[in-house]
């Protein structure tokens, strides 16, 4: 966290509904796409279920490890839904309703403001608002925790909202070299030479069976976008060495 | 852990890829699904970069609060697959190249067995081997924790000889009655006195948006399937008070 460059968030999934395999979680990786174009890059997830001795020992080991947490999930207006419940236990804070989302529930009409609709205005005291540019009522933000929507498409629009609000970081940059036709047991020695070579980068190796038989995309991420070129130049005339067939992609 | 009913998984996911959004994660979906068959319950995941500051205390505490740990990723021959490093850190165990994989390695031939290739064959000592059904080498097995590929083709194949390896559990019987045209503002009274009736069974809604507006899957979910057709009917009898419009489906 003392890091000026790098930025880290947590991402906390929360819904018995992605333990259980009944839905495919696509958040995470909405979130980590989404916040690397700002330098702030996703340094740990968990997913836990809708259950407070879950929740809200998970949210106060993350939100005392990272920069930000963003939680997703169980903000609806149903019993299952205690997100809010638990970030406010988390924080010592009472919930209460905030009346801008009752403002904003009553001015759009079409539906009775049940008391099941008004659990979805509550707020941990002093916290703020997270934009909801679709229909629903918004998220909110406390300390250094975003609290949104599970449902994808909520998500994504909160999102807009919440990356404005997160301190930026250096954007990493990355290459991929790809590597056609020779497997990672040999291209682990070249690979492994430049990645000490350079211990500021991470150097990743992701295997895939083509039509020449085993590859690795060999990935290079760092802070410093001259050292990544330096290091990828290494790493082609290292794989030109060892006679590999190779093409270089941008990312 | 006590549940004699219950037993519990944590599915610890190792990888880069997957928190910086260049990889789609499904492992924990698949495995979530596969283990519901037999009665396991995935009941917390989490998502951790290739960092031995990372992996190490994540894989200690989940052995220590779930029966079974299923680690995914970071098994291959390149410098960034240190699990099986780490998790013979973890159970502070020497790594010792397993006799086995060295032999199935040496008879499979087709490559020359480099280095980077055998780092694949270093197992914790005393940790079992984890069948491969496809070509590369197997996974292993030491304690309450499981080490799997990352690569999703490689994992399905080895969690055939993961779950014979578990204690079952009793399977979760699940129904779900889908809502049409009735938004979860109103079905969250009648849900949630049937949830209150029930404290032994899941009771979730998962709202969507179609033809006829809002609506809302409501799913419960327990072990007692008896139990679990009581509730079905009695939300079942509480929609029709409302005058919801639904389907009951099973799962």
């Amino acid at each position: 966290m003392a890091d000026a460059e790098r930025v880290t968030v947590a991402v906390l999934i929360i819904g018995d509904e992605i333990l259980s395999g009944r839905t495919q979680d696509t958040n995470l990786n909405f979130i980590a796409r989404y916040l690397a174009a700002f330098g702030v890059d996703v340094a740990e997830a968990r997913v836990v279920g809708d259950a407070r001795e879950a929740i809200i020992p998970a949210l106060n080991a993350l939100r005392g490890s990272y920069d930000y947490v963003i939680t997703t999930g169980g903000i609806g207006p149903t019993h299952d839904d205690i997100t809010a419940d638990c970030v406010a236990e988390a924080f010592d804070l009472p919930l209460m309703e905030h009346p801008e989302i009752v403002a904003m529930m009553e001015a759009r009409g079409g539906y009775e403001l049940t008391p099941a609709r008004r659990r979805m205005a509550r707020v941990p005291q002093g916290g703020g608002l997270v934009k909801n540019p679709g229909q629903g009522p918004p998220g909110f933000s406390i300390g250094n925790v975003f609290v949104l929507a599970g449902v994808p498409a909520v998500m994504r629009g909160m999102m807009e909202d919440v990356a404005p609000k997160m301190r930026a970081g250096v954007v990493v940059s990355a290459r991929t070299v790809k590597v056609e036709g020779t497997g990672e047991g040999v291209l682990a020695e070249p690979l492994e030479r430049v990645a000490k070579a350079h211990p500021k980068l991470a150097l990743g190796s992701y295997p895939f069976f083509g039509p020449d038989g085993f590859g690795a995309n060999l990935v290079i991420r760092g802070r410093d976008a001259a050292e990544v070129e330096t290091a990828t130049q290494e790493l082609v005339t290292a794989l030109e060495a060892i006679g590999a067939k190779f093409m270089r992609i941008e990312e």
